[in-house]
């Protein structure tokens, strides 16, 4: 018996024709087409692939992300936490109850084994992305020898003033998908699965999302009003998705082929100076136009970014210090990340604002010749900063994608 | 000029056929029957109406709440804000950006008079709610006398624990909508537009519907994984709300006919230690089955509730103390009210655990006679109680609608 897919909700508008669950989960392998292929509102993503699904996967409308402290000390329960993890993250991405027991089920002198709450939802899209912190690869485990170099300690950058509450962690777990409850649902019950193994240490939800990951997607806007990641790393380029994304052989360590780095920045925005600000330093300092979203001096959303382009008196007519000249491939030397954030308001901040801003997630193949110089250049010129305040961080090896039978991790614990 | 309505969002699953904002927001008097009517999820819900909106509207899935504290002593500028908010609700809810400036416009050199994030969304179904909170009707604005009676201080439930920052205010805005963009779009811009006027005092968000407020609508579940408000009442059955619900000519005072009292509770639910419940219990707590929802003892969602029906043993099949029999009119003496609350996921609680839980929200025409007696009830003897805490209240007049021309609380003001 595989489990009852969840019940289908009836009249959930925007549901389109749902696939079934189990057969999307017992799929073959999935190929880089497949995962590019954008999604109904309601339908499942394959779970198996060569890379985990939730990086390319053309992003969706929610997320809920945790952060986690291994609490057990014994690699055994680490890794057997990882594979009972890998099974529930197969069924409900594929619609399902978190475990194999009928709707709710299992005897009722026995607690329920799925919490229920998203038990008339389809699949929504759901996907779950592991990563691995830095301070898992400590002496707890036995993997000190195979922390990647790449999994830097990121260092401070200019104006950072993180909350230790809100920052790190063992391991990550991204939920995304277009219903909240369903990626809320997600997390409550790995996070279940793994009581007395791990602790939430942080977790943050993000309302809306700020990034396409496909061509096949409208920019959205982020919290200033713009939209946000016009020229981001698209699915559908796969040469630049293997140049600046996965990691390759040789790249090392070995376990990571196929996978990512992730860099994840709680950062606050201050909604409420921005909003005073006028339209033409806005425009100014993000460098395109708000309606449109057009680069200065053009007129469309796409039209190519000219950073030579010259205005009366000789001034750039992109500004020196605009938030898309500094992190623009062309200004850092090539360098380009797959940008996946989410809006967020986490209710108010005791000084009569909203706490608002952007949950930043970014992949790439190497943070410190990537983010990190990215992220330097935007923290010491980028006039944006004066209304953003950095106050999470967290940086996480993404291992590669799970093949059937296979588990989160598995080229990392082969032993 | 009346503004142009805000792009529509091309490709938007689920959007159906959305309608103009501009003509739904000139549209005549609402009918009691148009508020019914479900929208689609993009379509714009009238704003003018006998009542306000977003009492009885089919409830949408997304909620931002604030609650915000008058900082003016000036009583001409708080009925100049009510104008102002006024004319920013009805062209949000319709689709609109928050001023008559054009797209983010006005001159480049002022601020933009909207913040441009729901630019590109369509309306989402966006209701406004206003309520006046008890503190609103102390000595500043000329308003004691006018004090509904109705608008009592919460007395304090056995086990309450409030916390003075998510509790109280003397004004609230419930925006409900079906994206939460376009919720958190109209709180901010509402909030923006009070600068030098009103602070927030607490905000919340509501990322999934507790409640149907129709019979269109199929019953959510809250976070103990339960189908929530089967029997609430609904939009459809107009003698139920007459009773239940709107300040009727006598009910005193005159300003309060067709408005009616909001109730909204913050409640933590300790997902945890209910996820460690066996599904007997869990089943006996809340008196209906977890898959279906039935009653204890009938087979279907909507059987009806029989409290008198005894199984071996002679013990009732719903338990004396379970939560429906507890909140049931027939154990409160006809007493029910109208219930529209939200799930919410808050990050975590910085001890191992997610701070999730349910944002209640309810309206009743007697809070006196109708909440307070349901939730002493509840707080002394709903086994539930061991599994939830009470951390934020607040008690509010919802004044009734506005016909055009008219404003918020222009039956308070009328002077």
């Amino acid at each position: 018996m595989t489990g009852l897919p969840r019940r289908r909700l009836l009249g959930y508008a925007g549901a389109g024709v749902a696939l079934a669950g189990a057969g999307a989960a017992a799929g073959a392998f999935a190929t880089r087409h497949d995962e590019v292929k954008p999604a109904g509102l309601a339908d499942a993503v394959p779970f198996h692939g060569e890379h985990q699904a939730g990086i390319v996967t053309p992003a969706q409308d929610r997320m809920h992300f945790v952060a986690l402290d291994v609490t057990t000390t014994k690699r055994s329960e680490l890794v057997a936490l990882l594979k009972e993890w890998t099974e529930a993250a197969r069924r409900m991405t594929a619609g399902q109850e978190a475990a194999d027991a009928g709707a709710v089920g299992g005897h009722p002198s026995a607690p329920p084994k799925d919490t229920g709450e998203a038990l008339d939802l389809p699949a929504s899209a759901l996907t779950l992305t592991i990563g691995f912190g830095p301070s898992l690869f400590d002496d707890r485990f036995g993997l000190a020898a195979q922390r990647p170099a790449k999994l830097i300690d990121l260092p401070k950058f200019r104006g950072d003033d993180l909350d230790p509450k809100r920052s790190g962690g063992d391991l990550c777990i991204q939920a995304c998908a277009n219903d909240p409850q369903v990626a809320v649902h997600a997390i409550r019950n790995l996070v279940r699965i793994g009581f007395g193994r791990v602790a939430v240490r942080w977790s943050q939800l993000g309302f809306g999302r700020t990034s396409s990951t496909s061509t096949s997607q409208a920019t959205p806007r982020n919290l200033f009003g713009f939209k946000d990641g016009t020229n981001n790393l698209k699915a559908e380029d796969t040469d630049a998705l293997r140049e600046h994304v996965w990691v390759a052989p040789g790249d090392g360590p070995e376990w990571m082929v196929g996978g990512t780095y992730l860099v994840a920045r709680r950062i606050r925005m201050h909604i409420e100076i921005w909003d005073r600000t006028s339209l033409a330093e806005q425009e100014a300092i993000v460098g395109r136009t708000k309606g449109e979203g057009a680069p200065l001096g053009q007129v469309k959303e796409f039209d190519p970014v000219d950073l030579h382009v010259r205005g009366k008196g000789g001034e750039p007519v992109i500004p020196e210090n605009a938030h898309i000249r500094l992190a623009s491939a062309e200004a850092l030397g090539g360098v380009r990340i797959l940008r996946r954030g989410y809006n967020f308001t986490d209710g108010s901040d005791g000084l009569g604002h909203l706490d608002a801003g952007l949950f930043f997630v970014c992949f790439n193949r190497d943070t410190g010749k990537q983010f990190v110089p990215m992220q330097q250049a935007l923290a010491s010129k980028d006039d944006m900063m004066e209304y953003l305040e950095h106050n999470g961080s967290g940086h996480f090896a993404v291992p590669p994608g799970v093949r059937e039978g296979g588990f989160w991790g598995d080229t990392l614990f082969r032993d």
